[in-house]
């Protein structure tokens, strides 16, 4: 820790409350300048460094921390509370907290077995899997997670990224027995990459998943499940397996005689309702349980409907039967051996990434409302260990869903015993409900399904991204067009693309900027910002405003000798006093490597044969050790490296101005 | 320009002699602070904004400066000049500089000669290939460049990439005229390649081929080199045609029977006596023309051992016969269709990148020994249409070459006038001389790429490499071990792959620092870095070395949380004053985005709710732009935005004190 070199000014005792008092003028200033050495950082060895680099890449949470210095009893019990977050909160729970998560549990269902049917059907899997994914899954995760508001179960952009990728090489109407096997074999991989992903401590990977690309990637998505919904909500029944724009939009108009009209009517009208109720409740968070219980009761009132006129309505399909009773055991479905297994492979990373970003994200999200922390690693761990779990007992990828979870917090979940009830009422549903399902019009689903996914449609993020960062918006615009026109694989791989080729730009072509000071302080800064700002006789500050790299080594080295050219030619123009020295500010210079390095050797070098001095500023810590260590300083000699710009100027003034005047 | 804006402060008549004063104590430093405005950068319109960004992506060096406020006549010869570098130095030309650069002319001819010949095998063309390229781009050169230096021809790197490229897919001995017109055509692309990356000013793309990975890459192509030269070494006639260490390792130890001894020995005697001169010519560099003369006197000696006793001497392979006259052209040749234009162009790309890498380095260095500039791009484009032109007239992909280029400058070349000595020779050689390489032997040819290449091998860089940046030589090494065991192209891809990783490990994992006041000044430092930095009561004053991205601002989030954490844990050990607001220093954060603005936004919060008050301080002008335009600003209130750290500390710590002694 830090504590211990640190002796501590105390300034409480002083006066410090005129604090607007008038300033020396800057001659003063400049005499009481005292000039501080440079310092580097603390020694280290080789061995040091790497330890404390990798535990910063995997440890900079730091999650042993509770356990030092604590007794074995104490630690076996942080312990397993540190694996069983339910050890944690079990022993103060509460009859109260109990009634709140049965309310909240109760509500999730109504929304989660209708939603479960619906994603089910997107990855094109049968119904049944999406209850079964809806029942397990929970459980699991009330034992194991951390989130208190996390509502688990599958969810629409794993779904439909599954069932595209699969789709594109093995049908699941005509092969559907290799199809399932090849779900469960992927949402196997899943869990086991997700889980890895956690022990290894590698979370941040998903970190690459920026916000920006997500609202394009989730909208692109969303638009592109809304479309495959036209074939249900248009009674289609030669329907385009493709998934791009074009060719659905091309087969919902070539296909316009299987267009039925039964199926239409039925459909429209029960998306308005939901798309109603969903409205209501967004004007007025209380009222979050209408657009709760929509969806259950447009499927009551809709196989309501079927049921009784089922003799009058022809054409309407509907789901048929279900088998009753709960999961049954699929291990031994899982499927390890060519020719499919690169593809669940391939299918369980991307599916696998997807979940977890939702997941993690719609944690920590309701983990700050509710001030608690979610470890991301370790919740890494645990939805890996409920998909792989889940790949065993006939469930397909499943994580904490972003719609299911609002609804969960807003009823007033208290902890994860709201997914037990979840569980529960899915697991009653299994053993005893499964016939009512039978009339239920597959229309409604496509229904349920577009009005969970437009609300994923965050325009209004879109929109502040183009205020705040351009570039932010394009890589949004890319990842929204890559889904929507290419694949949601290429979609996702150019977002991902745009968001390292920004990072990339940014190091490319960083900012720099002539310092000047403002006058009666210490202070350097940009004169382009600060209109008070002046420059210096004599002198060229210049700050660079990002790590030296190769990526722009050549780049600053031409553009930093670009400014000295201007500045010598304003100085000819104006007449100004001759230029000496040229100060690089390296405050902002977070990094440098060996390229970076040569560049400033080779700046050094090339102002010395124009008879100017390059002088240093405040290198940080790891930059100031490399410098060292490739002796560079060496070449800049005894007044090359100053700690402030101030100290410098107010050094080296007095040199150039006896220069000056000297006979 | 900037000029504008600035009004100089004159501290030239001051006195600044003294320049180490005592310091007033830290109290009246605090009374005397001024609070100031952070200021926004100066206001732009998309439009602007835009255009300064691209400005500075694609012109950075400001390449018309020249041109501005000159007559249309000036403008019309600085344009000439700009395009034709000829023009710029002819009017100038001596004849004492004309003799220099007959003598280095001639100098580099009789290394230029052997090599062409030699690097035209290595790309498993047919030898005269190599002397017409030794006589165009010369020539071609000498118009267009605008380096003095640069001694133009084939180079080992990118004859090995376009042979071993082409030989993976078309054999060189069974489909010769198919394999010719492709390296034509794969040379065209990459001088296409060459010409628009200068033409659409992105020559930066060669810098993401960092110094690092290019010691690494040259090293391991190297050795590949040298070991393909064990062919004709050992005289073994059933050579393995793959490039990697393992299988020519092995077929050189399985084809033992085919070893011939007076190969062995001829070839063994010529290396030792080429890395002797070599040797020689390193340790006293006025001896350069040692090893400058050495290959062609070998050439020489070698073909009048073969001629006197070819009777005696059996199964040694020689040049054979050669046509003679000058290059043919080929343009009829160029090849741009099915099945074989992706591989023309895949590996025009990459030998077109990689020349031109080594052309362009080569070119810098010796215009920074000599102090002039060379512009990167226009470079470029003189390149690319020396290769476009050269795949015209039979010649392969060509550049400046490293060896040949120092051997011009020790020679004591003065302008491009030296190609052109260096094409009339080969012209000479081309009329006149060719029947004399008809017994010339092939072992003579590698020994020559032997010494030229294992020169390239450059150990002492990758061992600073690890003294001053380990992560920098871990990519020298990925690059290294690539080429070896791999593939010329993945070893690139490696070796690039490691580069930009180490940008996003940089950005995704950065430094963040503790810093504290040194004592009597303004100034704010790292605590561990700087013993005498002291604390001050109430505050933590945090600083992060880094852009806040995507990619790091949950680590960063985090990390700062883990600090605040353990400052607290410390304070309640030593029972010090408690925390009441935490600083975040951002002058070195260079860039933000949208998920670093909500990560602020989210840390605020999450301090509020701890009873601790978040300061931002010095944000650079982007920064502040994103961080008005987003609105985060607004949520801090008046007291949340200061200039400097003092200024904070001093304006807040009046508060501090008076609520911690109400009563």
């Amino acid at each position: 820790m830090v504590g211990g070199n640190s002796n501590r000014v105390d300034v409480t005792n002083h006066d410090v409350d005129h604090v607007k008092v008038s300033i020396p003028p800057l001659s003063n200033h400049l005499q009481s300048i005292e000039i501080h050495k440079v310092c580097l950082p603390p020694n280290k060895t080789t061995f040091q460094t790497l330890k404390h680099r990798l535990s910063e890449i995997f440890f900079p949470d730091d999650p042993l921390h509770k356990f030092k210095n604590q007794t074995f009893y104490k630690k076996l019990v942080l312990g397993l509370e540190y694996f069983f977050p339910i050890f944690l909160w079990a022993p103060h729970y509460s009859f109260k907290l109990f009634r709140s998560d049965v309310i909240s549990g109760l509500t999730i269902a109504s929304l989660a077995i209708p939603q479960g049917i619906s994603y089910a059907k997107l990855a094109n899997l049968p119904p049944i899997i999406g209850l079964y994914s809806s029942f397990v899954p929970p459980l699991l995760y009330a034992l194991l997670g951390s989130s208190r508001h996390l509502a688990v179960g599958p969810v629409s952009i794993a779904s439909l990224v599954m069932g595209s990728m699969l789709e594109e090489s093995i049908s699941p109407t005509e092969n559907p027995e290799i199809y399932l096997s090849l779900a469960f074999t992927a949402t196997f991989f899943a869990g086991v990459f997700q889980a890895s992903l956690g022990l290894l401590r590698l979370g941040f990977i998903i970190d690459f998943l920026s916000k920006a690309t997500l609202i394009g990637f989730t909208a692109g998505a969303a638009i592109i499940v809304s479309l495959q919904q036209l074939k249900g909500l248009l009674g289609i029944v030669h329907f385009t397996t493709k998934m791009q724009f074009v060719p659905v939009i091309s087969s919902v108009f070539h296909e316009k005689n299987e267009w039925s009209w039964h199926t239409i009517v039925m459909g429209l009208s029960f998306l308005v309702f939901l798309l109603t109720a969903r409205q209501i409740s967004m004007r007025k968070p209380k009222l979050f349980w209408i657009s709760a219980a929509a969806p259950l009761t447009c499927v009551l009132i809709s196989t309501l409907i079927i049921f009784i006129f089922k003799a009058q309505i022809k054409g309407i399909s509907t789901i048929g039967h279900l088998p009753r009773g709960v999961n049954p055991p699929s291990a031994n479905m899982l499927y390890f051996h060519a020719p499919y297994l690169g593809l669940a492979l391939k299918t369980g990373i991307i599916t696998g990434i997807l979940s977890l970003t939702e997941g993690i994200a719609v944690g920590r999200t309701f983990a700050s409302l509710k001030n608690y922390q979610v470890d991301g690693n370790k919740e890494m761990v645990s939805i890996g260990v409920m998909n792989m779990a889940g790949s065993c007992t006939s469930c397909y990828v499943t994580t904490g869903s972003f719609s299911r979870s609002a609804v969960n917090n807003s009823a007033g979940a208290q902890s994860a015993v709201s997914n037990i009830v979840l569980a529960a009422t899915v697991l009653v549903t299994l053993l005893f409900l499964m016939p009512l399902f039978y009339y239920t019009p597959n229309v409604i689903l496509g229904a349920i399904i577009i009005t969970a996914v437009i609300g994923l449609i965050d325009y209004q993020a879109a929109v502040k991204l183009w205020r705040v960062d351009k570039l932010d918006f394009i890589a949004c615009l890319c990842a929204f067009f890559g889904v929507l026109f290419i694949s949601v694989q290429i979609g996702l791989a150019i977002a991902v693309g745009v968001s390292v080729f920004k990072i990339l730009l940014n190091v490319t072509r960083p900012n720099t900027v002539i310092l000047g000071n403002i006058p009666g302080t210490h202070i350097y800064q940009n004169l382009r910002r600060y209109g008070e700002a002046s420059r210096i006789p004599f002198f060229l500050i210049l700050g660079i405003e990002s790590p030296i790299y190769f990526a722009n080594s050549t780049y600053l080295q031409e553009r930093l000798l670009r400014w000295v050219r201007e500045e010598e030619e304003w100085i000819q123009t104006n007449k100004g006093s001759p230029l000496k020295c040229v100060i690089l500010d390296l405050t902002s210079v977070s990094a440098i490597d060996t390229s970076g390095l040569e560049t400033i050797v080779e700046l050094r070098r090339t102002l010395e044969k124009r008879s100017l001095q390059l002088v240093l500023v405040n290198p940080v810590g790891g930059v100031m050790e490399k410098l060292c260590r490739s002796k560079v300083l060496e070449s800049f000699g005894t007044s090359g490296l100053y700690l402030t710009v101030g100290e410098a100027i107010a050094d080296l003034s007095a040199t150039y101005k006896a220069q000056l005047y000297l006979p």
